[in-house]
């Protein structure tokens, strides 16, 4: 371990920033997950957890005698969840969200995440590491897990009020990053709206499914709520507000299941018996639906690769939100998207 | 059984019009499901079968030697899943939906049920019997199931966009439905938003929470995708579009964990042998999520009494619809809606 005391480092490593004073258990489960993930990939990657110094340095001790290639970059505020989004450009400019996110702007870093305010980060890395040329707005995509797999659905509520334009930007987004991370050859990608027809819906979508029609991605149409879970479509496109109701409501649904089980498995003494093995059935039937096994949701559209974790992120979590990053910078993911705009035009 | 010649009938009972070739199984499910309700109920209201005189005679062959209380009105045509909303008062105009709902309008029947074309009873409905005064949009509410009971949200697909206003109605609107019809007492309002505070979201629910703020509602705020399941509030508001998707989502939901714990049960000896066991109680957690439960789901705002069924009603769900609309009737929620509406002012 390295205390970085200036900003520059020679590497030839790819390097990813993480907000170690991100999310409700840091620094400790950041750290454990940085720890997990270099110790798992033999350190093919370096890490700097930016954040409090002396926290920073109390928290790895633990780890003290490993060989691994993490440092620690000082950052003297932490942006809390009841701060505006704005705050790591204006109050907060030497918060590790901020100062991260400068880090890998300067080029002293490949990557950046957290699990810290999501607001906070989509609005710091939007200002600071500006928009891929050809992009409007950047987008959070989330995970849908489906009977056929996973989906990704954007907007996950980086934007609540879209354009066409958006949409269809989104769905550009949404099939590099299935094509190029998922390994799924010309993603198709699905419309989210009311009904088959493209008649249905309201202004946003009826034109938002002209300018996808039109376009060389692989759109079979419009898709509605029940198509989701079953696998339709690869990609789900919608806008922010929408995006983010349904991967709530998602995230709601294990524990939903959970708690009712539980209450008919008491009313029953064979069932509480075997109510094991049914919570045991349960709790690998909702895995897929855990944001553990993801990590995080990529942020597209940005100059950059920043990914954004749970609040509630354990070392596992953390763990992937590394290993994400690292792949998407080796897949250059941005790289991606823009020779799709070129193609597109 | 009775075949009514004219639309005039005298009469002291509550008398339910129902759409009987509505749905994928209609006649056969909507006639099986009148004869249910009519038994359990010991005749307590009648029923008018609208539709093809003479498929319903020989569907109700069946049922003939039993002394029950309903009659066949002649409607020669019928809309189907591919004509328009409009067709009721287009082309149309004798289809089973048109004239069950002109029988409402005239008074020749209390209440209008149909598992047929959704967007062309609400459309008949809208135009043939008028808006409550006050009313600017009718809407149609949905029942989802929580942890506490169950929610209304609405709107479920009726208004793709909204004003600020018609989402204040909706509120008013679910409010009664819910203290009428589940007996909650001053039930709590919910804006489906993308966070708690008041900021969030875009234009529309910004105003409509500054409108809800000012009523004499119950309510509660802000709630997201994740507050509705565990029954935070009793009614949830929001836009059609996205009422749509969730209902949809929702519906989902059953057979995605079905067809998953089939795939893990089949994976392993032990698990093969209590499969059972575990889909029993899987069924019975998913029980609630069932739309049969709930029969259908009443269309508010319109001067009259009107209910929406599933496409794939079953005669349980199609009598429950029927039973539904009794109340409705004997409890003169149009009325208390009215009511509220001048308390409001």
């Amino acid at each position: 371990m390295c205390i970085l005391t200036s900003l520059e480092t020679k590497r030839s490593h790819i390097l990813i920033a993480i907000d170690a004073m991100g999310g409700d258990f840091a620094p400790v489960n950041v750290i454990a997950g940085t720890i997990d993930a270099l110790r798992e990939t033999s350190n093919r990657f370096e890490v700097v957890l930016v954040g409090s110094g002396d926290k920073l340095m109390k928290e790895t001790q633990k780890y003290k005698g490993e060989e691994l290639r993490y440092c620690i970059q000082e950052a003297s505020q932490v942006i809390d969840m009841h701060d505006p989004a704005t705050a790591g450009i204006k109050q907060k400019r030497d918060s590790s969200i901020s100062v991260g996110i400068t880090m890998h702007k300067e080029g002293n870093a490949d990557a950046f995440v957290s699990a810290g305010h999501s607001g906070a980060v989509l609005s710091t890395a939007t200002l600071i590491l500006g928009r891929l040329e050809g992009i409007g707005r950047p987008t959070i995509g989330t995970f849908l897990p489906t009977e056929r797999g996973v989906c990704l659905l954007l907007d996950a509520g980086a934007n609540v009020d879209c354009k066409p334009q958006h949409l269809y930007e989104f769905a550009l987004m949404g099939s590099i990053y299935s094509s190029e991370m998922f390994q799924i050859k010309n993603p198709s990608i699905g419309l989210l709206n009311i009904g088959e027809e493209e008649s249905k819906g309201n202004d946003v979508v009826k034109e938002a499914h002209k300018l996808l029609s039109k376009s060389k991605l692989n759109f079979i149409g419009n898709v509605e709520g029940r198509d989701i879970l079953p696998g339709k479509s690869d990609v789900v496109v919608c806008d922010g507000f929408i995006g983010n109701v349904i991967l709530k409501f998602g995230e709601s649904i294990p524990s939903f299941f959970k708690g009712r089980i539980k209450r008919i498995a008491s009313k029953n003494i064979f069932m509480k018996v075997f109510s094991g093995l049914v919570r045991n059935t349960l709790r690998e039937a909702l895995k897929s639906m855990d944001y553990e096994e993801y990590g995080g949701v990529p942020v597209l559209g940005v100059n950059g690769v920043v990914i954004i974790g749970h609040g509630k992120s354990t070392p596992k979590a953390i763990k992937n939100m590394l290993l994400r990053a690292e792949e998407m910078v080796r897949k250059n993911i941005n790289g991606r998207i823009q020779e799709a705009l070129t193609i597109e035009k």
